[in-house]
């Protein structure tokens, strides 16, 4: 069974690679290169997988996941500039991928309990863009 | 190839333990807890797998789907106090999880065709809070 | 100007009225009637009417504003039977008009300031009913 | 890693069998079986799966996949009338089954790259009906 | 106090202009002119002005409301080619503000009651397209 | 009657007022006041006031509207830190009060048209928080 969690946050962001050319980066990113950054309403999707406990009828406590989510990722991403605030985005481009990946690395091992564990992770950039992310041996055959 | 129905239903539910004492029911389920019970607007989504019937390019048909959807779960849960009103819930907290499986039981068997199956349930209790689940058998990897 | 701030609540509510018999009360209110109750995620949006201020460029404070829907109107209904637990519900219907009626009367006169006032309260039931509400004086001509 | 984007279309479709009588069609297929056609809004995401590159941090170019998906999907899809100027819906009914089949087939191999493959379709019919396909070799055990 | 119920119906349309040239057609609605028709999930929102009655709390019975917008919009538009099947888009162009306006003429002295009356009527082409029409005597000042 | 259109772009900002003591600005406006900025997806909804043609049936031509939106809201706006790359938010602070009004006199008097009027503008800064401004002259009694 799998749980799952929605947090947001707002954050700004730029994607250039810092070595390329203006030009390089522009026809990488397009407009998302603007050396000034832009900013959008992250939503992710935390989902937990593991069976219910049978006295409480639930895969893990909710104010506990709530709590995890808001220390783990709300409070070094919200009202960030991710390339200068969060690391490691000052050293790799803030992706939806890469942030994905990066969410998934601060939760893994953090959820505190042998009956569960992280199963994926879903970022929202905009409603229409999204990443899903479970880990390097998940194989999405 | 698989295909996906959302129903709602709107309903109340307490999370309460009957044999633990008040602080401890407070304790797990915080607010939740409250004996008097609150509501939600559950939103179910069934999927069912199958192979599209080469002649009427369905994998089953919709009315159909939709009929079994209101008898098997609508009838059973909308506009009730589940704890009170409808089994399994008299005797197991109406936990998302608990929820996800009891639909995926009641549905289970039901779909009436060889060429398909009952494929997942998900459950919102909201828009932020959701379960899936696909069977005792199905693992989540 | 007029500035909107969305919250959300959860609770449990029946459509009855003490006095008449059931069978008028179903007539009147069809399932809803259920003694045992039934529950909805409320969305309530609460407008705000002012002029900016000219250093700050706000309207209100959404910190301030934040604080007082919180304390106003989902500390009495959140997670609460409102037939029982949410005066004046114990006396009139739940209904989505007269919880919008409440809170406005619960809202009014609160928000503290001379150059703002409230402007209207919208209270969604579900995601297909909702009801707005400006006041008494209000002409919806 | 998956990454997914959404486009939308609308436009008209029937659902009927050419060879069969006219009762049998409203059988089978209800008021979509209307021989005028009617009107959705589809909605379509279409996922990817791969590694992101380590330089940019991207498993595809969004700019390259929104080009492809407006030239393989919303250009022959959007605004038509299905049944009759979007192949093979002349042959096949445009049940959302066979639309997620098609844009499967439409997209398979155009997505230029070795380091990525297409991983599914999931198409939305209406916001209570969707399909999700994975291509013939995808198991949905 | 106004409450608004939401309806949905899936239909086609083409906006053309029977007398005018092809290439005219076309400049003024673009590929919406395309003869075949396309389609749209409309969605309908209809909003009644009153008093909720002081003894049960309501403004109309939801459920007779219910009833008289199936009768009166979802019976005449859903599933249909409305230029061929739903009169007057014989005669005028289906476009959302002419909808907007039927709509209104077919609810129009309906609602059965003295205390209350229509009061606006908002129609969705897409979730990015909407009108709102409150009759001709309607000032938005 | 009103016609609407949805557009939506991506930017970052921050809430300071230049003059101001950092504590100062912390207190006003919390988190937002980040120096290095923060970004939101912006939904921006234009209501154009009009009668439709009795020939087209439009209140206003969306393809011309789209072409308007898109010169005069998004390209400015897109993918920008507001602050330093958006005039007038050099001088005033870009709450979603300012950027409202900033809009409307971007888009006043340039609709093109004597039979229509720009009605309203609404900007969600987030999808729990918007602002909603008709001009100077509009009472919001």
């Amino acid at each position: 069974m799998v749980i799952t969690r929605k947090v947001e946050f707002s954050a700004s962001h730029m994607c250039r690679i810092p070595g390329l050319p203006e030009e390089e980066n522009r026809r990488l990113f397009g407009a998302a290169a603007n050396p000034k950054g832009h900013g959008h309403n992250y939503v992710v999707e935390v989902s937990v997988a593991g069976d219910p406990d049978p006295v409480t009828g639930m895969v893990m406590d909710l104010k506990e996941l709530k709590e995890i989510l808001n220390r783990e990722i709300v409070d070094p991403y919200d009202h960030r500039f991710l390339n200068f605030e969060t690391p490691p985005f000052d050293r790799i481009t803030p992706t939806p991928e890469n942030i994905a990946r990066d969410i998934w690395e601060r939760l893994e091992g953090k959820l505190g309990g042998l009956s569960r564990r992280l199963h994926s992770v879903r970022v929202y950039e905009t409603p229409d863009l999204f990443v899903d992310y479970g880990g390097e041996s998940r194989c999405f055959a």
